[in-house]
């Protein structure tokens, strides 16, 4: 049996704007959403994505902080926090016994020629990754057709924002499987990593961590963040930087990282081998999984 | 009161993928969707809105083949066209007394982890475009980000393809807003004119109409395409070309195209005012209002 839990939250128009009541536990498996809701017709709207370990949600306060972000880009009414963080942890509660599950909270802009938005947080066991995390990851290259100072000059890009609009991500991951690999590595037009379609590059070279650096039009990664504070503290050096695919060629190890997965090793780039640093990837996710906010 | 008219479409899997049984008329204010449906959470289908006029479908049949089109690119079902055929034909009998209205149809990849599409068609009156047909939009001209081939070389990128992931159209018409202007004109990396976020761009020269190339990684319109069929008829050139904002500044007129809002003409880029043709605009909205398949 798969667990899910549904809260649906609950707006209401004020003059200053949609006012947030609060959320009610609902049927993940009925119909909550009208055909025009602006996240079912335009992807119009935002989300976050929270592990959780037994009951206990990991880096709830960054992911509510981009969450706000993200809705600031997309010029969407201020997520009310305290009504989010409820929505979760009455959520987090009822996965207690799930060593590890998530929760995936979602602000769309509502009905169209409405003035509320659409707010729900939907709570799910996470999938078995240990096969990934032991034999790691095949990784293609793939282009993501934006320049790498897109953030900077075009801002109606949304480029960093975690919008509902992922379509391109979910056809690099197709693509990715038809060139044999198992997910896309987005590298910007003029030959800078970028991210994955839904995780963020690390890679190491001795003792140091590099990812690829926020102003790079990608989105900020919590688990990326919460790797390199538990690195900093064992000694390691870490670095936002421009990363080439030379980079990634020399490299002594890479991952991608994202909430639910975790720290998924590379074992291939577009068909070349690259270590796996097992022991690390361990180290790194038990690291993960023992969060707290 | 404005009418609307809901049909959802009815699919069942079957080993050879799934197949469509038909549609039902449908509640359109109750809820439709799960919010684990991935229109909602990824934006993850694709779509066309055809026009209606006193209950005849305008080119229904040029939208039935882009939305397969766009549905292939997206690695979709086929959609079987003549269930939706059907219930187009079926809102667009209980809309017939409206002088003009649409019908968006809509296939999604279904309710993640499934393995049947999720598909309606929502018909609507259509809003009183008279005064931008009279007046004209401004428009800014924005960067799409994306290189001129970006069709040919990235098509995981979804370039042409109708998606809902339409987050950053969206955000275009906000920042277009923002300058003042009425609407966006999408400009790629290297200055080539593309289309507007959800309209083409259509401009005259003498009796020369161009419109942007379709392996531009733009929409191939249908309305752009009535309109030249219509214009070769009148005697009037066309093409398909490579523009550019100098193009536009020499216009003798310019057009932005689409379904439910035909030609609306444009009196201002980037501040800068062109001429408004009232007469051959007149003239190429009632071409359109008559169409009939």
């Amino acid at each position: 049996m798969s667990a899910s839990v549904l809260a649906i939250l609950d707006f209401a128009a004020s003059p200053e704007g949609p006012r947030t009541l609060g959320h009610r536990l609902a049927d993940p498996d009925a119909p909550q959403l009208t055909v025009a809701d602006l996240a079912a017709t335009r992807g119009d709207g935002v989300f976050e994505t929270i592990s959780i370990g037994r009951g206990r949600l990991q880096a709830l306060e960054p992911h509510l902080a981009r969450f706000a972000r993200s809705a600031a880009m997309l010029d969407l009414p201020a997520p009310d926090p305290g009504a989010w963080r409820d929505a979760c942890t009455a959520i987090a509660a009822r996965l207690a016994e799930l060593p590890e599950a998530f929760v995936k909270i979602v602000l769309t802009r509502g009905i169209e020629g409405g003035d509320i938005p659409t707010g729900w947080a939907l709570g799910q066991a996470s999938p078995d990754f240990s096969a990934v995390h032991r034999d790691g990851l095949a990784v293609a290259l793939l282009d993501r057709g934006l320049p790498h100072d897109v953030a900077a000059t075009s801002p109606w890009l949304l480029a960093g924002a975690k919008t509902l609009s992922y379509a391109v991500n979910r056809a690099a991951v197709r693509e990715a499987a038809r060139r044999g690999a198992d997910d896309a590595l987005f590298v910007s037009t003029d030959g800078v990593l970028l991210e994955g379609p839904v995780s963020n590059l690390v890679i190491r070279r001795g003792r140091r961590l590099s990812t690829p650096r926020v102003d790079l039009g990608i989105l900020a990664g919590t688990t990326q963040a919460d790797i390199f504070r538990w690195a900093e503290r064992e000694g390691y050096e870490t670095e936002q930087a421009i990363l080439r695919q030379a980079d990634l060629a020399e490299a002594d190890a890479a991952w991608l990282v994202s909430s639910v997965r975790h720290a998924a090793p590379l074992r291939a780039v577009d068909g070349a081998a690259i270590p796996v640093d097992a022991e690390l990837t361990a180290r790194i996710n038990a690291a993960l999984r023992a969060r707290v906010d």
